[in-house]
């Protein structure tokens, strides 16, 4: 489905665009492709990346956050899994290898999280971003006490709550516009770097 | 639910929230909830709105949208219903009312749009919003046919994935935060305005 | 679907029916179309309002029930939504709001009961209910004590039970036969009647 | 659970009721559970057995039906099997093997009506009393002409969804009561009868 | 089905299969079809019969099991049931039938085993026999101490889930191939032996 | 889970089984936990490697398969994403990996297979396996057409439904028992080796 919507070029992208996706390419190496694919549309793009940046980087936005870089992309991870997302599994995995140092956590998230080799603290909150992904009409006060009892306070869970959400919107666009991952990511992580 | 993460006072808020907080009152008559609810966030509350506006009223960011103002509030209300989230389904039931000028239309496609009295069109058009709704992972070239046949593009396709995807994110946040609707929703666009 | 199965006309019915149908029009001011569509078969007629009216209003059939008025409808709103049946969710829904004088409650308990302002003994009640609407299979001893701790006894689960089973087959029917809500039920009960 | 609900004695019920039960007994040389279990709320017993008589022994209320006996007590079959009830599951299993004169057929039916030895005409049939049974809200005007093909009509259509239906609410009654079938059901129709 | 995978005959077979089904023939008064059906690749016939009579008969091989012949049995009927598995319903309800001395108890399980007459003991074991058929990615640590509370050990516990994952291997076998099972089970084990 | 059912120790193993974990080892450069975790039980051990020979090198028995070994790999993958089982995911996308040469087919075919970068006959292939894997008992006559005419025969056919069966199996034992992939199979076949 990549042809039915095209990825645009860069140099025809408006300059608050190019200039965020030539950084993240300066830093990574290359353009991961949904910075391309949702460009189409520079309005749902600008708000797209502002919502990803409150979320996932709260501190660009002056917010701190009690998750862990790595606990977010895990909870990025585990719902784009039950979402069947390709490009935000692969994507979000390699992150997520990296934060949390650990190579092989990725694919136990991926394919089952229930036995990935986790505490019971990223144990409980993937469980409860799982309720929000697939129940959330059944939310309820109940679903609370569980996650305090792990250290999570009011605004942790609604960071998870609302990574869930938002990645929830990315996989379905990915899923429907047809968004490969780049090449790149799959190994990303893997191999523990060597000590200089 | 409301307790947990109390309404902030509108008193309280940073002014571009306030100023746009109160041209909705100003418009509405009341602030709906989801301006407040979120507003205790401001970063994602701008994220959110901008998402919105493009969406929901593309021409603000200058584009423009082969679906009408009523088939955009038609594909919320039905992806709203499918993940059972109250707020949405009643306030954005109201708006399609309003804007469709069929008193009973919100109704019929929040309980199933099957049986609803709208033209094949607007069938088509939820079907395939509750496949993005509901098995995105399924998605796939096959299903675009199908709609170009109702007269729809592959820009009025996007917009219909969008929407969905975007409310999808906005009925885990209000079932999660336990959003309640206004009491106004309910009974807007019922009952038609005698002409003058 | 009116057109397969057309409604019959009034003139054409056995007295009986005729008589039932004119008394609820005196009533309602109108002939809920239920009436109608099931009376081109008078024994079906006969019996489903004879159960209806066992159900529905006992004290008619010598029993007195510990189910509110309210109450019954709140069940028969919340097993329509979980049946996705248009007619039976408009009608009972109007209904339900005029017994319950709650003109936001049948909305509530339509789109997402478990967020419906209604207290935790009809909360219990819509639970099992639902239970019984969608997994009466695993019903078992274990449900009991849960609504006896809310007051409900073994003559009120059996009636929780029964309404839910017998407007499963009224959900049924009227979705197969494409039976639609009289436009009169969409608005009923919505604006509180002015005190005189 | 037969305590909680006790099967009335036959000398305590109406005079109506026990006279229908020693006919039943009269002919089956039993008296099936379902008679007991449900005479305990008299209204509510006769107006089951009124709609049941009204499906499956139309000519009892002047309507011919163009299913055959066999063919509506095979839809009894595959709905209760489908609903996982014991009771309906059992007695109309034997009723079916003796209508159809097929020893095997009922067991067949029940664990996957798609592999039973049966005509393509009763597989539509049970393709379309599945629909109903599962998922009425999808049915639709382009649910008619196969069956059409097979040679039923509107009236024969309608017969299968209101047996669906019907015992949709007689499978969810007969597990909420924990109702057992009689022992003698599970060998009836087993034994093809000597000719003499 | 059963013209696409024609079942060999026997004389056609190498001499170990033929050795065993004139066996099974002399034991049993006929060869169950699943001997046939899979006899036509020799290899996967060793292997599945292996296998099989290493769960179901684990005296033939050294070991000794803490769940009767009947349990066994009923593992297999409850989880060909919840796979809509005919031949394994029908041969192996037959089966446990003859072992559990027990007419009724094969319909019952197959059924709803929640409402069969079984022991606490053995409705703990459906319970996670189905959690392994249904569910196995969600068994974990949780699961055991219930059925250590009913006198299952670790290598019980171990037999139920290696039964429930081969017969689901059967059961897939037997629907894709379109295996019927043999007239003769239907009856066997309904009418108890008269004591000579 | 790993220490309730505990690996034990190849020098406590029978000769057959050590002698086969040798040669595994020789040519893996690891023991696959696979062989370990069910040694505990020989007999079945036995059992399971025989079934699994049969099918994955059919060669081995005197049998050829019409799918490459790649394409058996890619059914086993996409079978156990669809059963969430962490140890046969991980293990076979390893293989496919390798057989397929190229790094990023597994994860594709794990997450989503409708996205994978494979042919139609393979999508076909995939699509087959995931009705036997999830709705075994709906599998007929009209399933096999369109496999033939991607070039599949029915002895193809048997392979697929046979394969996706066994891991069924498999990924139920996996899951059951706790089994945790090597971590070497994470990254074997995802860094192209370099021609020498």
């Amino acid at each position: 489905m990549s042809q039915r919507y095209p990825l645009p070029e860069l140099k025809d992208l408006p300059e608050d665009l190019r200039q965020r996706i030539l950084e993240v390419q300066e830093k990574s190496g290359f353009v991961p492709n949904v910075f391309l694919a949702l460009a189409r549309r520079p309005a749902e793009w600008r708000a797209f990346f502002a919502y990803h940046d409150a979320l996932m980087t709260p501190e660009t936005t002056g917010r701190t956050s009690g998750l862990t870089k790595g606990e977010r992309e895990m909870i990025v991870t585990a719902t784009s899994a039950a979402n069947q997302c390709l490009y935000c599994v692969v994507a979000h995995g390699a992150i997520l290898r990296i934060y949390e140092k650990k190579p092989l956590v990725a694919d136990q998230v991926a394919v089952n999280y229930r036995k990935a080799d986790i505490p019971p603290r990223q144990r409980a909150m993937l469980d409860f971003a799982m309720k929000v992904c697939l129940r959330s009409h059944e939310v309820d006060e109940a679903d609370f006490p569980a996650l305090h009892a792990h250290g999570f306070n009011d605004e942790d869970i609604w960071d998870i709550a609302a990574i869930t959400a938002f990645f929830g919107l990315s996989n379905r666009m990915a899923s429907f516009s047809g968004m490969m991952p780049n090449p790149e990511f799959y190994l990303m992580g893997r191999v523990p770097r060597e000590k200089k």
